[in-house]
């Protein structure tokens, strides 16, 4: 077994990805496998009975979305008799930031990877404040949910076709040059989104209050690009999935309960752990013991090189997710001893122009005891209540111990 | 005398100066002393004879663009019969890239101070090219001068208007924290730019075609924002102007032939000579024997502490102006040589959020040795040209010598 020779394949494929942005539909519409009673969810296999607060809200606000229920006891009573199931994204070519959920009616965003030909879909981001993301389910989220789905959906469907595509991973590369990490700091690249996309939306929108209307929304949104960055992301490592041999960890995802990886070589096996509580700066009157475990898909992005990984891109981002930019270098700097190579298209000025650490082995996570820096944003453990903050966190080391031991068993080393 | 006491008083009211784009005018409706035979001009005071090539270039532009001229042997005539003036846009409020060239009836960025009242103004941007500011003067030119001034400027004018002013000051704070410098490096502040007004462009457009292609010239152009900057940047270094003892400098500027500065304790003199050939890199097929000597009023910029004085804050530059990330951020840190404090609006991530170096003490360059870096574009020597290069400069330090020699004889030190 050449381990190198796979993970040098699966590694390469993650840098040769050109996700470009082409489109966007209707989750029952494009995403393989999707159907009515299907709620799809960030990170590994939950049940109703194990998710957290946030992920119970989120469930609540997309079923209330779907006029299937009209409260939290309604959405429990219709999953746990199994009248919805729940499945995760990343087992429909899909992600989604914290608890991830996406109904069938939703509009999601289409990305192709124009190298190796796979797909993967992200649903559109809420910006701020109260949103189901977070576990928020009230009618100011349903509201901004509606106006999303028939106001801005439209617009941006017809902007993104007229644009002709939108090559993510060019922007994230200019991004990374303006000051972005790509996870928790998506400001640079928001508005190169909203710069590439402008002069069609204003041509596509029928009239222009509902131009100015979606512009100021794109634009105000410091993640507005968070969504097809993920996704993104996921085609990229979607492609270097599956690899024989290969130890390249190709999901990392959180459900607010577990968190999960998979590795390009062993197939479609969770290794899962309990999560844990990010490290960084809450919001004006909360704490620690308010903070959910970590949760979301966005894992993708450090999976991929960029977020944690590429921090050093990032110096400004401390001032959101604590530590000094001295920490933000460090932290790329420790990422090196745990990646297979670096990145030739994601690269960081201030370090010469070096690439991004990119791609995990999982056996440098064992041999050298660091676990992946992952930023994230902190959600309120209570449903309904919505982000408190934002930080820093690792996933379990367990995780890639159980997935070693798998590996050697299948590959009988 | 107090120098120091003087010099921060100076250096305070650069700081503290909140730049406000309030709206878009006329040149010869808003500038004071504007006049219908008169064009203002980059840098110190010129004549068409000691003027260079793409200066005449620019000055045989602006006057066919305003219907007196068909080339520049009749533009030649104009100027040297006195029937055309020339006078340095810094006479009246005002602030122009590269040759500078502003015309009666071209459209000017006004600023507004709102802590010290005072105004200034810059011309639009044309973009990169074949450009009036470089010295090309031929019909795609004027063809785009045209489109400015008649399809762009109302357009823009509306919408700054309906904004209710863009705050330029924290415009550019951001942007520092987004991998820009604010003189060569504008990328981030640009779509900053475009992001506050896309909105109001929609809104105030009378066709979404027009909008449309509004929205694509500000986000295509990575300078967009270079102007209204240095219009800010002008009200910060004007409200620091004419302090009794202040030996801060607060002008720096070129007319392609000669590099000028004034000091604020010293009235409105200009001390000059000879401008440099700036060291960088040129566009294929263009070496230092095609470049004019350093010219423009973007020297602003450093004056008011960014452009070359903020270039640790984006090590990205270095692929436009020559160099490695490590001399970017050499040159922030020895500018703070010269400087007489640390900007607080104005800080550099990468160095813990160290305030820019500001306000460029007179005495330090002579005393140091060490004169001030400039970040600047490079135009070809010859008129009809127009942009060749980008690179570094400096000014003469004798300039700085003879102003310090006029400083001891007006203040008998």
């Amino acid at each position: 077994m050449d381990i190198d020779k796979a993970n040098k394949e699966a590694t390469e494929k993650m840098i040769e990805a050109r996700a470009v942005l082409v489109g966007l539909g209707k989750a029952k519409d494009v995403i393989p496998g999707m159907r009515e009673n299907l709620l799809l969810h960030a990170g590994p296999p939950i049940t109703w009975e194990r998710a957290s607060g946030p992920m119970r809200g989120a469930i609540t606000g997309a079923l209330i979305f779907e006029g299937k229920v009209r409260d939290e006891d309604g959405a429990r009573a219709l999953v746990e008799n199994g009248e919805i199931e729940l499945e995760p994204c990343h087992h429909h070519q899909s992600v989604g930031p914290m608890a991830g959920v996406t109904s069938p009616s939703m509009s999601v965003y289409i990305i192709e990877n124009e190298t190796h030909g796979n797909r993967a879909f992200s649903n559109l981001n809420e910006g701020y404040g109260k949103v189901l993301r977070y576990g928020a389910y009230d009618s100011e989220v349903q509201e901004r949910l509606r106006w999303m789905e028939e106001v801005m959906g439209p617009v941006l469907k017809d902007a993104i076709e007229a644009s002709g595509g939108i090559d993510i991973k060019a922007l994230l590369s200019e991004a990374l040059h303006m000051g972005d990490e790509g996870h928790n700091r998506n400001k640079a690249g928001s508005i190169l989104y909203l710069k590439a996309l402008a002069p069609h939306i204003a041509r596509v929108s029928k009239d222009s209050a509902v131009a100015a209307q979606v512009l100021q929304a794109i634009g105000d949104n410091a993640l507005s690009v968070l969504n097809p960055v993920m996704a993104a992301c996921k085609v990229m490592a979607d492609a270097a999935h599956g690899i024989a041999g290969s130890t390249i960890v190709t999901t990392m995802a959180r459900n607010g309960t577990d968190f999960g990886i998979r590795v390009s070589g062993l197939d479609d096996q969770w290794f899962t752990a309990p999560a844990q509580i990010p490290k960084g700066l809450y919001f004006p009157g909360y704490a620690d013991e308010h903070a959910n475990a970590d949760i979301g898909d966005s894992t993708i992005t450090e999976t991929a090189g960029i977020g944690g990984f590429a921090m050093a891109a990032a110096p400004a981002i401390v001032t959101f997710v604590s530590g000094t930019p001295k920490d933000a270098t460090n932290a790329t700097m420790e990422m090196y001893e745990i990646a297979f190579s670096e990145h030739r298209a994601f690269t960081i000025p201030s370090m010469s122009f070096r690439g991004t650490p990119i791609g995990i082995d999982l056996r440098k996570v064992v041999e050298t005891g660091i676990t992946p820096r992952v930023n994230t944003g902190i959600a309120h453990k209570e449903a309904g209540v919505g982000q408190i903050g934002a930080g820093l966190v690792r996933p379990p080391m367990e995780i890639f111990e159980s997935a070693l031991v798998a590996y050697a068993e299948k590959y009988d080393i």
